[in-house]
């Protein structure tokens, strides 16, 4: 880490040279005990919609913080449309889920319940916490959005059909990603991955019969969901989305 | 998990029709009480060399047990050839990072002590366990190979210059993957990330003017070293491997 690099904290107050901040307990803990930040001491804050900002500490309150937002280092930039849709998974391998598809770059991700999905409990704020993190620790501007899990043939029925799907498929039969998502030109995309124990046959056949599907395939290894996700969101950045 | 699907084990013995193996404490243990198999019924075995066979368990003794090796499934096939090196992280980001990148098919796993690595000892013993679970997990028919931690500058000074370096490069000016890798046909890769740290200015240095070196960039956020190995793995694998 460079000494002069600041540490990021995602703030839900809005961002404008001047305004004040007031930080909850979690984050005056983390700067005050953790970090030993000293008033007058610098931090850089991003809300998703301002940009990021230099801010101050004025002061330690015994549970609150307050910063002076300074000038602005970053202004808020354009992030890919990209979604993960993802069957839970457990405990240890969803937070690293959450982890890794922040820092990859996702601006949404959608938990969904398919035939074959054996976790169906979610705890969504250990999730966003995850993702919080993930983006400080990324430079994102924004936190990506985490859903309510729902049933997978209720998000399908509603889907935007402009919103491209790539779809991870161990069948051996999809094409590899880069003649599957070669003349794919959509603005905005979703990765999807089954669950452990993979998509029910009724539940491939739908997927592949729409028109806004692309199935590929990740290499003739079997991936576990997570490696799937991760894999499936790379190649897609590196061949369609902004490290293209 | 598809009832017919076979438990898979590596085994180091000799594998082919009619010979017969004896395993372990801790393999007869997993087979006995964990997936609670009986003499009679059928695994899988692999051993990286002779190909996968179907061999049924003959014998439960207290801490070995005996099979007796049937007819072979799948011959031997030629993997990828493509190395990780990378600096240890803790442990349970390297245990992940084993697992991930044995699933995305490297063939050897190469950790590397650089100017800002924190973690200088390894359990090798643990590493190779996950590496061999993730192997028999997601159908490989070898496993990678672990090497012992060795200095930077020995592995770069040793390097076999027809084996040709992705270098994950977070400095910002490194080109897009579809770009730096276009025109390179290596028959052989390695992925190399730096520590959490980042690598030093100088080895950066270094490594640029090197020619068999490809920085390239996996986009604007900042990456954990285990993201970017397997963020790198799987683009590579995309645009100049056997998912190409």
């Amino acid at each position: 880490m460079e000494s002069q690099k600041l540490i990021r904290l995602f703030v839900t107050a809005s961002l404008a040279d001047g305004a004040a901040v007031e930080l909850g307990q979690e984050q005056t803990h983390y700067l005050k005990n953790v970090m030993r930040l000293r008033e007058g001491e610098a931090v850089a804050l991003f809300n998703g919609s301002d940009g990021e900002f230099r801010a101050r500490l004025e002061s330690f309150g015994k549970r609150t913080a307050r910063l002076l937002v300074e000038e602005r280092l970053r202004a808020q930039a354009a992030e890919p449309d990209l979604w993960l849709v993802f069957a839970p998974i457990k405990r240890a391998r969803i937070d690293y889920l959450i982890e890794k598809a922040t820092e990859l770059g996702v601006s949404a991700l959608v938990p969904v319940i398919t035939r074959h999905t054996n976790v169906e409990r979610l705890n969504l704020e250990r999730l966003r916490a995850h993702a919080i993190e993930a983006a400080e620790q990324s430079e994102r501007l924004t936190v990506p959005r985490i859903d309510e899990p729902r049933a997978f043939d209720d998000v399908l029925g509603a889907w935007d059909k402009s919103r491209r799907i790539m779809l991870c498929d161990e069948s051996g039969t999809a094409p590899r990603a880069s003649v599957a998502l070669a003349n794919q030109s959509a603005a905005a995309w979703a990765v999807l991955i089954g669950p452990e124990g993979g998509f029910a046959e009724t539940e491939l056949d739908a997927l592949r019969k729409l028109p806004f599907v692309s199935p590929v395939s990740l290499g003739p290894r079997i991936l576990r969901a997570d490696t799937a996700a991760l894999a499936g969101l790379a190649v897609l950045q590196a061949l369609r989305g902004e490290a293209r």
